[in-house]
């Protein structure tokens, strides 16, 4: 059975994870192999392990940088790792990413973070099972927890 | 047959690998694998396995960074990735990025997307087939997507 | 037996290895295996070699960089080897930077280290011994050295 | 016989390359192999392949990025990507950048693309057959392009 | 017998090889193998071929980066290099690098090179044959070539 992994962390303020399990399980019958680590720059090789050490076919890493610019540069260099284990694996890491700036109060940015998991679990599903529906969409302006964008008007 | 890979996002606001697709076909007999992923940090791994997996001789990378700063630091990181994922492989992936903030309305973002999208798929049929093309216009300040900034007078 | 490496720099201010090995003793029956370098820049070929060549099961890297720009970027660097050394390895590090500028006077800065190096050390116990933990964790704001951010309120 | 790679753009807007080729030919007895890309960003991928497919003993990369902020980001990352493959390789890569801000006027540019280019190529020169005098240049404050700034008078 | 590298460049304006290279022999019994490159973007491939084609125990690389932005970046690019050199060899590199903006005057520059070429060849000798004397100096305020920050006051 096709396996995604989960990794995220104890710094962030919000259980992002538990929105895209669900998300995953309600469109689709794969096995969840989580792996919780304690910040962001930890993520990326609990990710390269997720898929090298437990077969995982695909996996979200969720993170919640500060605001600060030191937070910034941790995101970076967590960026940077998570690019690098996709390629060192020829494998799929989603990145969830939400800023605490993103959003003036608490109540707000956990609604932004439930919405970008779910959405991003979307692309996981498409990614993994319907990649022309990806192409589909290609050029059209998609967001996750934000309003789409949409396509240029010309 | 010579296979051209083509990875794209969904939240690029315009479908610039149509016109490369297009532009690639009139002027040569190639074979297209397209392959759509979500944002430009999933680029790198997607050239990766068109290359690998799929074969591709060469690859064209599109994607449109955001205006803002954050968007700014992604786009650093997938091209980062894009290079990487070139020396790994030994096979060249064109980047094609359209910053959002480079034109002043969607009709003239949207024209210079396909301007540059078209441009470069001639550099990739020029460096398949015609190498000697692209040595004859060394140093000659050639532009995609603008006009050529041309050689410098002296 | 499990054994945790422990690398650090001469460069530092605090001795906050001995913190952290202090905590790790108190909680688990481990050994250690400490590497001692001039400075921060020096500490990723430090972890891979405690984990290649010491066979540590998992590594804390210790660092203090300065308050300027320059060892802002020193910092970076670090973090990106450190990063590198963990994807080529997989194996975790788990990085306990103590920046100068965060306190302000030397006495909260010592503080503010062993606080860290202490809670950092029980991250590590979590990740070799107790994974559940970490899991039940997730998203609840955890910091190290600072109170605990907490969930956002919903 | 020994060979020097040639890699250099269609963007660049002076013809670095045949500079170089002019002053390596009138100092050495070698063979050159030369390969165009479109921009710098594909540099590093045409230095490896000179590197290893066309065995190239040495390669020097041309390239001129502009003045935008988004210019010497491209620099940089065509920077990074150079030195990754000279690690790859164990192989020199000598890049030879001009930023387009370093001269007021076309003249004053093509004229210092030009001196760089030919320095340049006699340290590669050096490199290959005469380690002996970089030895003894170490430390001389030399420049390419630029009036040396010698050593510091003490 | 034990070998350290020396890389240094001919762009730097002060000889500090030669100051480490003598402190090296004053206090042990090493072979010196020196490889000078044109400036500091070179110095990541000579670290990796002196400890791979020369059999180098460990390296002391050199450099003087300028101090304009573009030379910070060249520095940073170095900088990253170097530390990957040092990944992929499991060997140390320290890096010896002196800001042109860290002193007011050639004279005092050139002093400040002086110390820190001498201080850190005093480090190599700890990391060869005292790693001992590295963990008592751990966390105690170490610097090269200024005053020694000590240990915080608490």
């Amino acid at each position: 059975m096709t396996t995604v992994g989960i990794a995220d962390t104890t710094f962030a303020r919000a259980d992002m994870a538990k929105h895209a399990i669900s998300e995953l399980k309600r469109n689709a019958s794969v096995r969840i192999k989580r792996y919780t680590v304690p910040g962001i720059k930890d993520l990326p090789v609990a990710c390269k392990r997720l898929i090298e050490e437990h077969s995982c076919d695909i996996v979200m890493a969720f993170g919640m940088p500060g605001a600060d610019q030191k937070d910034k540069v941790c995101a970076h260099e967590a960026s940077q790792g998570i690019i690098m284990a996709q390629l060192m694996t020829n494998t799929h890491v989603i990145e969830v990413f939400v800023h605490e700036d993103e959003a003036p109060s608490d109540r707000e940015f956990a609604a932004l973070a439930e919405a970008r998991a779910r959405e991003h679990a979307l692309n996981v599903i498409k990614l993994l099972f319907k990649p022309d529906q990806l192409e589909k969409e290609a050029g059209t302006g998609q967001r996750q927890g934000y309003a789409d964008a949409g396509p240029a008007r010309v």
